[in-house]
């Protein structure tokens, strides 16, 4: 029995510091359940503290990383896999993910949410602002979620019966 | 001197009417400015309909297929590129773009929208509704612009002074 | 009616000069039959001298960048797609072609002959070394031609009836 | 400090019944060394073969895939990385490997080898036959080495000094 894959995904350099946080709660509670976390593993952002958390909760840790280059890593992610194909990576992230949860938003982390709904991915959306919340509703109706925290993001990958 | 490549993008099989109407009209717009069209290459929707606009108009059409099979492309395209690379091409078709014109609102259409901010290029919308302008607007401030039609779309494009 | 996509692939930086020459011919000799000359784009060696010849008699040459950066891109390439892939780019190269041609051989022209193969793509090898013959025999006995020169090579294309 | 990750790369549908037994027994060696295996991940040939060796040791495995299918991944995979870049996806399992090992030889493979080499990393061949050695001794010169069995496979990565 394959342990269940989820992707975290949000702003890299960008990040703002309430992003970092929920990612770093979100990644502890990910390991907790004793479920793999996936990001974009690069050494910054969103990836990087979504990894840190899993790592303090002894998780297992996967970066997909757009480079090549040993050094873009995240020092948290176990398991790098170096594809070398920039931004395009950003669809390996979410069909290598049983569903998404996105901490803050830009323009990467809006086409992850985007290519995760393509192909038909559940969307678990942390507190999200008013535009981004009805856009997302708007191009992936039942796919998008909103939640306040952690905890309920938990509760809801659960409820969605792919845990 | 190279011609210029104008992307073209919108929804495939679920473009509406006016998503067609508007992507034939900047489809022959394009041409009439000998200017090159680039689309997603397939056989459906904004994709199709562009091509065909410019072929209307004698101008020349690139296709950036997902697929490796020869009869998904529109028999509009001029130059099919066979990616096989599933929607991890939509990265291709804005990069290979000097900007990207928008006609209607899907998944798929949005993360080339994302794509094109993080890759810094222009993003013309034709007739967006307000939560799609809002979002791009949030992500890509600079880079995101609404019009009402194809000639407003051409007059933008010789002002942002890329053609 | 589209017209035939022919590949040229061989050495970037470690091209020698008959590599060289006999890309500048052949690229010509695509040209004259009227056919688009594809390459991998870049301003080097192989892809530079074939698209140099499709241009010195009329032909479009389109090239299919490994970067996004411009500044890589042969000045003799009309249509360029920055693909933004590394080599992973180089399976895009032999899918959009009919058929491919090769001058020379390094480690990037290897796995482009091997990615034709596996796509039942033909492989045209103008005077290929006894090593690579046999290897390339080996891995794809029905595809893979070998001639001495762009004369012969256009013989053999009409011959194989893609043209 | 990360654990090693060793790609092991050879034929799918047309592996011979020898490279399924080289691929079996330097799955297990790795998995014995405690490295993590990677390979790409089909329910095929020396990739399954491979991931099964590891698992009769406890080991970890990762498949990169070709597809975005979950049927088509190996029961012995534990990591499935869904790409859906069809071959494309060959130059990520090189990339990603700290070296790779190959057992038999195909399209397909040959084209890992050959993204290996030009991305600078030691390939290990098993028991090559004299044609795919000296071709890639001539493409590779420095990163090629041919060995008997996996024992002399794990001895040559800890000489190495990936390892």
């Amino acid at each position: 029995m394959r342990k269940l894959i989820i992707g975290v995904m949000g702003p890299g350099n960008y990040a703002s510091q309430d992003d970092i946080q929920q990612a770093e709660e979100i990644g502890k509670a990910i390991a907790r359940q004793n479920w793999i976390l996936l990001t974009g593993g690069r050494n910054a952002g969103v990836m990087d503290a979504a990894s840190r958390g899993a790592k303090a909760e002894q998780g297992l840790t996967i970066g997909i990383l757009p480079y090549a280059d040993k050094k873009t890593v995240s020092p948290s992610v176990d398991i790098p896999i170096y594809t070398d194909l920039g931004n395009a990576r950003n669809n390996i992230n979410v069909l290598s993910s049983e569903l998404i949860v996105v901490c803050g938003i830009g323009p990467g982390t809006a086409s992850e949410i985007a290519l995760a709904i393509k192909a038909q991915k559940h969307v678990i959306l942390i507190n999200p602002d008013a535009d981004t919340l009805a856009f997302c509703k708007r191009i992936g109706k039942n796919y998008v979620h909103s939640v306040s925290n952690s905890t309920e993001a938990i509760d809801l990958i659960r409820k969605l019966g792919v845990g």
